[in-house]
């Protein structure tokens, strides 16, 4: 069970509708003929999300490069806008090869790769996906000169994770080697530690450190006469922070197309603007505990508990009817394999809505990257009020 | 990032073998023709912790219904030495109609029952499949009652998450609407707060309360005049504590075919009694830190931190060469989607080895449920020296 103060939840509004009276009749529910949990995505949501941050891109003058690691499905590219032409980004050569074998021809792969991993790259290369990988360190850089692989070098812009410092002196080696053997395709870097920070100038900031890192290591790459055409920056919170983007080329982000608690808790949407959900049904209670038993645990929810360091601790996920309205308060404390705790945030002394055995709820995840990891489909709820649609989701490496 | 401190690692000692000086060398891997991440089985593990339990369920004198949740494998089962009319239990339907389309015939769904998905539990009972469920109030006893399916009162022994307290009036009314209808099938308990303490004595005290809790009921429920045939218990930590079991029928475990760290963490195993492990591959270094960045992130690990609350904090896992032998308070510090930081416990000033670029590692992993769960295939380390197999795993409800 998690700890959640008092203190901590009364730091942050979730939305008008939050505080308005709530009631959960039990006509709500118009999904008995799916078995819980289900994940379910919001297509207007989704669709709203990803215009936005389409617009966006336009507007800073840089191409975007969608991360598709979060959706990991044909159909949710397939409704993005784009043409199959235009760049992607994914996690895994697995991605890779699904969306080329959809179409998709300009993929980067942007985890930094394992040299047995270039043979893969090359197959894909051959069938005339122009897949490009990334890279931080010389060992990397000679496997993927050798087998002429294009490359982006990963700058470090934040002390996240891998990349080199713009000053480090294995930028120009790198760059020379993959220059040499003519795969330099240019520099990337991403800003993790901005999932950390609340706020839209916080964000900006570190789009700014993104941008900077980026830039000036195109331009030692320049100066040493080594060709560097792409600048590629990202996350969702800077893409939204972001302010000025010049000398930048390509812009990536991936869980701004369904969002997540983590993002609301940082300020980048509303819980509103949430598409995904996992839809529960009501399996129990300890009334003494003021618990709410449901069939969602951490096998639908996903170990993630990214907002248990932010300013409000949202447990495993808050939760909504089954109509997508939240209900004041009320989130799931505790989670085992196939069983959610569901409680009000502030203890059992707190008054919680009659929710009867049956009754179905919809929990808005922490991450919706984890949490779609946990199922193989969306149940798409339609823009208009046409039928349920289904899409198709896959994993693995 | 996780935090963890000196004094939590230095706490625990993890088998003889950490001790002795460790070299890695390249000639350590191979598992070459295996993209990473991928997740290891080993089989004379697995099969040895299988043959413990099953041999102390003999002498305790009950029966061993295994939980195939952690497993999740056809084939896991059939190496298990069981008939498939031997009992099993299972955390979902999906696996009951895999196992029973596998040949199992004798199920328990050990989750709370919807009563949505009741015609589901008759269609694999039309099909003859003796497949049982669980339930801890009124609403789906009269359900259950209605559907004539057969039920297990799930009874609450430590206040973990769902069941009724054994002197809790609506037990015997719950009974009675079972027996009523010819469904009722016995008690059943699972002290999930067994794995919160370590050591035996205290896994002992656990499976006692299970035990009385269990026994307790039944008697009630005899004693109104209501058949109880069965009295159902057990976890992996009150299994292995149980030194009495009068008047049990049957003892439930899952995760002991496999363990893990959060098992090795309350002394229920050690570390070289996990059969499971994720290989993964090293993809860069920020040797500043003393970080080796690997290709497994928590998409391969899952977000399970069951050991951040435990004596010694393991991270995303401990750190084994390929060969699957530890190396001394190496952990994976931190985990995004597809990257693994790897340090030593004690912070960058500590050596570490030299891990180049393109080693492979394997990392055991906090929650043996949760990360086999990431992957939908067992790579199968034979008990001899053959050649490597294949057990496929499902997921889904």
């Amino acid at each position: 069970m998690i700890n959640i103060s008092n203190s901590a939840a009364s730091g942050k509004t979730v939305g008008a509708r939050d505080n308005e009276a709530h009631q959960v009749t039990s006509t709500d529910t118009d999904f008995d003929d799916l078995e819980t949990p289900a994940l379910l995505l919001d297509e207007a949501k989704m669709m709203r999300n990803i215009d936005h941050l389409a617009a966006r891109a336009k507007k800073l003058g840089v191409t975007l490069r969608p991360h598709m690691k979060t959706a990991k499905s044909i159909e949710v590219a397939a409704h993005m806008g784009q043409d199959k032409t235009d760049p992607i980004t994914v996690s895994t050569l697995a991605e890779a090869e699904m969306f080329h074998a959809a179409g998709h021809t300009d993929i980067l792969y942007a985890v930094g790769i394992a040299p047995q991993k270039l043979d893969r790259v090359r197959a894909l290369r051959a069938k005339g996906c122009d897949l490009v990988v990334i890279l931080d360190n010389v060992a990397q850089a000679t496997a993927v000169a050798q087998a002429g692989v294009p490359a982006m070098i990963e700058i470090d812009s934040d002390g996240h994770r891998g990349g080199l410092e713009p000053d480090d002196p294995a930028l120009i080696e790198v760059g020379r080697l993959l220059h040499d053997s003519g795969t330099l395709r240019g520099v990337m870097t991403h800003a993790g530690e901005s999932y950390t920070v609340r706020g839209a100038d916080a964000h900006a900031a570190f789009a700014e450190q993104e941008r900077s890192a980026a830039v000036r290591s195109a331009e030692t790459l320049r100066k040493a006469g080594l060709d560097c055409p792409v600048v590629s920056v990202g996350s969702t919170p800077t893409a939204y922070g972001a302010r000025d983007l010049t000398g930048v080329t390509e812009l990536r982000a991936g869980v701004y197309m369904f969002f997540d608690l983590v993002m609301a808790g940082i300020d980048v949407c509303t819980p509103d603007d949430i598409a995904l959900s996992v839809l529960t049904t009501v399996i129990g209670h300890q009334p003494s505990k003021g618990w709410v038993l449901v069939d969602a645990g951490w096998m639908a929810m996903s170990r993630d508990r990214g907002t248990a360091t932010q300013d409000v601790d949202q447990g495993y996920g808050m939760v909504c009817d089954a109509q997508g309205r939240v209900i004041p308060d009320l989130i799931m404390i505790g989670a085992n394999q196939e069983h959610g705790i569901i409680a009000h945030r502030n203890g059992p002394e707190q008054p919680i809505p009659d929710l009867p055995v049956g009754r179905q709820l919809r929990i808005l995840p922490n991450h919706a990257c984890a949490t779609a990891a946990q199922f193989d489909r969306y149940h798409v709820l339609p823009k208009g009020n046409g039928p349920r649609d289904i899409w198709h989701r896959f994993g693995g490496w």
